[in-house]
């Protein structure tokens, strides 16, 4: 039987008396097995909600809401006096590196009821997993980091609550989806052999726990379920974007690319799914490109370049003046660059004396995006945004590799890109890029523009599922089992294909053709 | 499968590789699904064991034991690196509402490795069951008993591990038997309704709970099995006295009286039992009699009277001077007073002028037990020991409501005492008492002294039993619901009953000849 992962049951119990003199709750119990609660018999039942059940049923005479569990097992999480069935939340996590974003849903409607994000606080640690995962050596720390990662997500949760005039206390259950690494941190389990030959994680599964043993500001004995890993590489927000995308029930086979800060390659159908980890992310989330910056309030996210006058129209995420270059306007820029003349197919710009916009800078060239006075920090310490050829050096470096990689697997298997039912970009910004962008900058292939689907954030909308669904948590254990990683063979022949890729959109023209035509 | 409730297993894991990178959590799985562990499969991982198992295999090759426990559901308790099933602990606890008892169990063995006791630090807030749960109304009140029994439990557990020269984290399944009281309390059960017609528990089970959830400092993940009760009258001490007497298998009709606190009366056989609440109980425990005591150090427990000189000779418990009178040595005082004729049938004593141990006080007779230079404090602020008529008044009163509780409820299911084929005593200091003296006060029926059977504290005794054999869990869970109250008929008829058993033996000789004659 489908429905969400916590389901709410009004019960009317006839009151004890001498001749049924049966306990709360048993008689709850009875209540819930006669309402035909399934596996009710087995049903566990923590102290804390034990004890809340004589108060409840008194104070309603005997007419309660019992919220039950559906995980691993069958668990009472809550016993409310009166009627309280229209009234049942979830919140949805999707647990980034970088980025931490909720969405509170109602389990009765499968209304997102708001959404929320915060800065991942674990960054001030590190901006990546490795630097995370060297961090916990130090005794204390995983602890911390774990603090960290449970704290986000209960500011999250007390922050949607209010915007939707409930209590943390209402939310019952949370799914979490994110990469393994931050699973384990979240569940305070040591990360060390993740990034360590053999590569083996602490666990696969983390079953259905409860949020107080995750010290979540929610309802203690919500139930949490952290979406399950199949490996170092292979996290839950991959198996979320499977999920989202449907990719493991199609007869067609599809790609899925996962664009955040690590990138993942899922191909296969329903009958096979391959996973590889590629390596597009880093220069695309800031630190790599001088004015990189996560999509946030400030960062230019769309640009447009005009091909007579060579100047620039952006938008800014947040209305406000602009402060970096979030990945899709990188993509733009670097299409937009290429169309218009202003860079070669190695990257490199043209004369100075084309545009103004072109300068010289620290004896290489660069493209102002932005004046300083027209910036967030203003004219006085305001620096011109810039969009440098080393800048472009590492786009084309990361293109080349997503290129390469989606290349070499492919032929591997025996597969054209012709043959590709669907291409889905999911990611933190995969929602933002313009798919006609990343084939002109020779990205991803070549191929029928309506094949692309952009699956924007699936980690959490996977998560979101598994909250709504009890059959989407099968499913996920289903492509989990299903799924198979597979190293890339990083050999003579990719290295050559890799530095072939190094060109906009490819040194074999011949695979762009609706590009170079 | 039977065995112990928490049983351990050692594992030769091999190994992770890169053509084997199955995560730890799920080789050990896999591991004990191999070496026969059934439901392995849906074994409950709480966070904080499966966050030590990557440390404890890797600390020893992947030689690892896992402790499994086995109540409601399977679940994981404990990983340690190497092989350690040689150490299993467990800790049974008869939760008294005076005292706490605990016995230290040897899992592999069944060997009792101690047994400590403390007073009930909750006597402080009222020495019995309807005072403390009074005591409860006033907010924090039921948080202070539940810490109060938690922490007598874990002193226990501290002073036991000790003495046994193990650590308290390595007592990984804790049983408790007590009244339905008792286990409110513990478990922070709120036990208003208890004492309140229609007399509903919170709960009758409790599941398999965990230590940290009850603050009890054993191993956080300790499995907890609280004996489950069947109503406010029938708790998990009952139906442990009716298991470990074992008169729930035996085709004929057995009876089990707890002289505890309160005094219940259990008969029945392999197709019926029934319980009803006697009232013997307090006047044997201290408090209802002058000098009456707990059986603790300086406690006179045997005493016997000279039928020549009338001088009493007596045992002290813990070898010390005595301080006052336990239950078995009223029992025993009332009979050696009344078989050598220092009272009458109706508790009076004979003249002063018989014996020099007859004094007058406060207007009525007591006998000296002992004289005050020879008890405890000593000749200075010391007091002579005495037995006074009002005590005498008082057990009397006591005996004939438990004779007339028995007398009803048998003629009521029309059968004799001489259809009994057993009698089992049962209760605090159950072992104590001898039969003939309590067959000589009339307290119990004048039927073949071999057929009394003193099972001594059996609410420890069951809780030890259940910790040892899941057979014996499902045993207690048969008798739960095979066992029925039946309310005690205080009628015009058990009145006229109660007023004729106020004799020694009995005012109807007929019903004691071996004592009359």
């Amino acid at each position: 039987m489908d429905g969400p992962l916590v389901t709410k049951h009004y019960l009317e119990l006839t009151p004890p008396t001498g001749d049924d003199p049966l306990a709360d709750l048993e008689r709850l119990s009875a209540g819930l097995a006669a309402s035909g609660v399934p596996g009710i018999e087995a049903i566990d039942v923590p102290l804390s909600v034990a004890a809340a059940i004589p108060a409840a049923l008194r104070e309603s005479g005997f007419r309660a809401t019992a919220s039950v569990g559906h995980g691993t097992g069958t668990r009472l999480v809550r016993v409310e006096p009166g009627d309280t069935t229209a009234r049942n939340y979830g919140l949805a996590v999707d647990l980034g590196t970088t980025n931490v974003v909720g969405t509170l849903l109602d389990l009765n409607t499968g209304a997102a009821l708001g959404e929320a994000s915060e800065v991942n606080p674990q960054v001030v640690h590190g901006e990546d997993i490795l630097t995370r995962i060297h961090f916990c050596l130090k005794a204390g720390n995983l602890e911390l980091l774990q603090g960290e990662a449970a704290g986000c997500i209960s500011t999250i949760a007390a922050r949607l609550a209010v915007a939707a005039g409930i209590s943390a206390t209402d939310i019952t259950c949370v799914s979490v989806s994110g990469n393994t690494t931050m699973a384990h941190l979240l569940l305070g389990l040591d990360p060390y052999n993740i990034c360590r030959a053999p590569y083996v994680p602490a666990a696969f599964s983390f079953g259905t726990l409860r949020a107080r043993d995750l010290r979540l500001a929610v309802n203690p004995e919500a139930v949490v379920y952290v979406l399950p890993n199949v490996g170092s590489y292979v996290g839950g927000d991959v198996l979320a974007g499977v999920l989202v995308s449907g990719m493991h029930g199609r007869d067609g086979v599809s790609i899925l690319v996962d664009v955040g800060t690590n990138a993942e390659i899922v191909i296969g159908n329903r009958d096979w799914l391959l996973v590889c980890a590629g390596a597009a992310g880093p220069a695309l989330e800031g630190g790599v490109v001088r004015f990189g910056m996560r999509a946030m309030p400030g960062a230019i996210d769309r640009v447009r370049i005009d091909p007579a006058t060579f100047e620039p129209e952006f938008t800014v995420l947040g209305g406000v003046k602009p402060k970096g270059l979030c990945g899709s306007a990188l993509i733009d820029l670097l299409a937009e660059l290429f169309t218009t003349g202003l860079i070669d197919g190695r990257g490199k710009f043209a004369d100075p004396g084309l545009s103004r916009r072109i300068i010289e800078l620290e004896g290489r060239r660069a493209y102002v995006v932005a004046y300083a006075p027209d910036t967030f920090d203003g004219a006085d310490g305001g620096l011109d945004i810039v969009f440098t050829e080393n800048d472009i050096d590492n786009l084309i470096r990361t293109k080349a590799a997503m290129y390469t990689a989606l290349s070499v697997v492919t032929r591997e298997l025996g597969i054209t890109f012709g043959m590709l039912e669907n291409f889905f970009i999911a990611g933190t910004f995969g929602a933002y890029i313009a798919a006609d962008k990343a084939v002109a900058m020779g990205m991803v292939p070549d191929i029928e523009l309506s094949k692309y689907r952009l699956l924007g954030n699936s980690s959490l909308a996977g998560a979101c599922r598994v909250l709504l669904s009890r059959e989407a948590l099968r499913e996920i254990d289903a492509i989990a089992s299903m799924i198979t990683y597979k190293q890339l063979n990083v050999s003579t022949d990719f290295m050559s294909e890799f530095r072939a890729a190094m060109f906009l959109p490819h040194t074999d023209s011949s695979l762009f053709p609706s590009v170079t035509s």
